[in-house]
């Protein structure tokens, strides 16, 4: 891979392989592909992730990604704004919308709180959900976050930051996915699932 | 996934998504990575792809990629012009350099006969090899295409195209890869490499 036919692919190379998961090999193979395309697909391709590098926005409210400065969701006067779903990431919000399930609004940390990658409450945007609650009319914060040891870590501290305030703190449910076996399921899920188990009303899957 | 908060992430999304092997999940995680990175590095990578695409050029003489009109092996005096080395793509080029063992030049065909996809002898460069070889000091060509039908189609083509001119045609050893296990090799190989034995001369591994 040390023998380049031209410095134009070779620096194409370096660039593609910088992308996470795609190495050499893969940059190479991605770099030809491009090479064989009209030059007008190529320049949409480059300039489509410029453009969105330089133009895009995040919502001054909720802190998603947004085309304005306040982001869609945020702008909704359909959406419950009495309710806000804190989430880490974009992609958390967009997995949400997908369910069609939280008629609130969002909250995008921007990350969780994670000691081991130097990542403090400080650097998220805690003091702005603050400041929202603080501000208005919310009566629910429903935390989002990953299932893990930051995820944890961070509801915790968001709890304690909310307790002062008059204001509901709710997670999602955890317990058996729709569809799992049981038998597969793993033994903290069943067990929290069986601790928390809820009142049967007789419906087929659960709203 | 149909509810992107911006339609310049959804538009970067869309592009990289074109990408051979990057579906729409893939995609979203790669331009999340770009707009976390600083400006200056997004336009390295997008203007590195474009300028590629833009500028880059074949060689004349045997249509590999180029940032001349005649490649760096073509235009080396200590290359062989009597041996050319005909290769399917760029990429074989850099395999075969990387061995070290090709003192000869090269010809890139650009594809393989397959019918199938429709390529026929016309969509490929086998006119300017043939002219290569009326032209010239060429005593030999190494024929190193896939052990395809494909790759031994073009091979059988190239070879007839070829026997009218004063030129030794060859083509890569088939045997068993250095380091493999008997058992593991399949019939095929294992079998011609019985075929073509070749005599010991004591060395370990032969140049």
């Amino acid at each position: 891979m040390n023998t380049f036919p031209s410095k134009l692919l070779e620096n194409a190379v370096s660039e593609l392989s910088k992308l996470p998961g795609i190495g050499r090999k893969s940059a190479l193979r991605l770099a030809l592909h491009l090479l064989r395309k009209d030059l007008a697909e190529v320049e949409a391709f480059g300039n489509a992730v410029i453009k969105m590098r330089k133009e895009i926005l995040y919502c001054k409210e909720c802190h998603n990604i947004s085309d304005s400065e306040l982001c869609s969701i945020c702008e909704s006067p359909k959406r419950d704004k009495s309710t806000i779903c804190v989430v880490e990431t974009t992609r958390d919000v967009m997995a949400i919308e997908n369910t069609g399930q939280m008629s609130g609004v969002y909250h995008v940390l921007g990350g969780i709180i994670s000691p081991m990658e130097g990542i403090g409450p400080e650097d998220l945007t805690i003091e702005s959900l603050i400041t929202r609650v603080k501000e208005g009319e919310v009566k629910e914060i429903v935390l989002a976050l990953p299932t893990t040891i930051e995820g944890d870590t961070t509801n915790f501290y968001l709890f304690r930051r909310l307790k002062d305030h008059s204001v509901k703190v709710t997670t999602l449910a955890r317990g058996v996915s729709i569809g799992d076996e049981l038998e597969y399921t793993d033994e903290v899920t069943l067990g929290r699932s069986i601790l928390n188990r809820t009142p049967y009303d007789g419906s087929f899957t659960k709203k």
